[in-house]
């Protein structure tokens, strides 16, 4: 515990994910081993579950059983899964991981919230319960694209899927201020996503919402395409969810498309198997880099607090990776920077 | 000439694309070539600059100079090039090889238009001239995805930013009819491009097109995400052309990403630059398929007519399939087809 200030606590959808709580205890253990005590963790869900897997990491190869001190265990026995629909099970399921962590967040008991749970129910559940950031009209989830350079954050990747221009700008402040804080930039550069670089192209929403990043302040490249993202020249890319959304599971799926066709490049003839047998390792090198799952969730941003969420089948890595990405949020002040920016933006 | 029916005439733009005229008159030259008199073809432009480029043919290695018979120069002594406004230009330009072209096909002097020059132009002039196909509001460019199996056709691919409901039925339509003539396949499985699989997922446009596409008699696949594309299962993807020309693009950067990943990889040790060099071959093999341009132009479907648009960057190769698939278009009788199917689709 620093002398400075009171000790940070990140909450933990223990349930959340399709390898929960396995993964998630694994990986917030390990993010308590290597951080040394910077930080506490709060566990969320059925209590005698994540007592057990807690005690599971004492004898796991590779396990750390945190010191008791560096956590809690928060009972909330009820569990809100993939297939469950977010709004009826925020009410139905009124003592879920999702719902008593963020109730946590609201009263000032824990810092910030993660989850690989159900993205849609931790959504509506942030949004409802931690309230939005003045000024904001819609909370959104960026996703980070990797590039020829540094990853670029696709924002909206999918939470808001109709969006009024004033949206999209606020998209563009969003995604600026947290782009500039994580990766100390200090003018993340921000393209509009449409159909042409000139100022003309564009859909009804983007071209009313070019003119209104035009005069933001924002370091604004203006409209970009969609070949422009893999270029690296952009930090922030701004589009509505629909779109965003759509994006992001067609660049998800190259990999295996490649994986398909070098197969079957394989299969053409004996050079080619040979070949194909020396390559193959180059290509999984490649690809790796293209898999958006290893950076460990993205922030739903927007919200009075601070939500990591994880992808589903997030690995113990991942988790780890999300809790310390909710740190740095919580230390850089991210949501300060956004109220101050939005003042300015719409003064 | 067939004994049963006049013989087909092809205009084609000769100005059109960034390599013109010699790529197109090259590739026009090689279709009759290979054609042996099935068509002829009609060359718009400035008719000295034409004349001088077809006698070009005769003197190139590979070059086949046509005999008389089997075309004809038409002098459209303007030029509209990739910079002009389409609107703009059609105006300034009305001796342009875009304009006296599809003039002569709404006349009934040619059969079909093929241009690899300024899409924008192309489509406003051919929906100016031509006219749409009754029940037709918004005629559409659909774009060829190669996919795990046979390639997808992604419409709209970027004529129609902001698209209601009824219009994303007409492209499904459009889409099927076109996909099932050229493909000599009964019934095109169709996806509607969402964010989710669910009826409920879907921005406002997208999950009203649904309910008419379920009740449209098209072999409907329901709602298909980004990551459907390239798995092959569906034949045509039906989305706004904002959406299909953001996602075109971001596909057709693919190579060139992996290509800059693969260069990083390789320039990391020496192991890694041999392995490199072998791999080299089998990567740029299976990065060809992606080569969208290689198949050589895409119809803009819902006009009175046949038109084929091709990429600026056309090779003589590109140019000579769209000539191909115009031929087959009017052949296949492919918009008697889409008269007949919206007259039962709106029925």
């Amino acid at each position: 515990m620093t002398s400075q200030a009171r000790q940070i606590t990140i909450a933990v959808d223990a349930m959340g994910g399709d390898y929960a709580p396995a993964n998630v205890v694994a990986g917030a253990c390990q993010a308590l081993h290597e951080s040394g005590g910077r930080f506490r963790v709060a566990f969320f869900g059925p209590e005698d579950t994540l007592r057990a897997a807690l005690r599971d990491q004492a004898t796991q190869p590779g396990g750390h059983a945190p010191s008791e001190d560096l956590y809690s265990v928060v009972h909330a026995p009820e569990v809100i899964d993939m297939h469950d629909l977010p709004t009826a099970a925020l009410k139905t399921k009124r003592r879920s991981s999702i719902s008593v962590g963020l109730h946590h967040q609201r009263d000032g008991l824990v810092d910030a919230f993660v989850s690989a749970g159900n993205t849609g129910a931790v959504l509506s559940a942030a949004t409802l319960i931690l309230g939005r950031i003045r000024g904001i009209g819609r909370p959104t989830i960026g996703a980070l694209i990797p590039t020829a350079k540094a990853p670029c954050l696709l924002v909206d990747a999918g939470a808001n899927v109709d969006c009024r221009p004033q949206h999209l700008l606020e998209f563009a402040v969003m995604g600026s201020i947290y782009v500039g804080a994580m990766r100390n930039i200090p003018d993340p550069r921000v393209g509009l996503l449409s159909i042409g670089e000139e100022d003309s192209k564009g859909n009804e929403a983007s071209l009313a919402a070019l003119k209104l990043l035009r005069k933001s302040g924002l370091h604004f490249a203006g409209n970009v395409e969609g070949r422009d993202i893999f270029s690296g020249e952009l930090d922030v890319v701004v589009c509505d969810g629909f779109t965003g959304n759509i994006l992001l599971k067609f660049g998800e799926s190259v990999p295996h498309f490649l994986k398909t066709k070098f197969q079957a490049f394989a299969k053409a003839s004996l050079t080619n198997s040979v070949v194909a047998l020396v390559a193959k390792n180059a290509l999984r090198r490649v690809m790796k880099e293209m898999d958006y799952q290893e950076a460990g969730g993205v922030p739903l941003l927007g919200v009075n607090g601070v939500v990591i969420i994880g992808h589903g089948k997030s690995s113990p890595k991942a988790i780890k990776n999300m809790i310390f990405r909710a740190e740095e949020m919580i230390q850089k002040a991210v949501n300060v920077q956004i109220q101050e920016m939005l003042t300015q933006t719409n003064a």
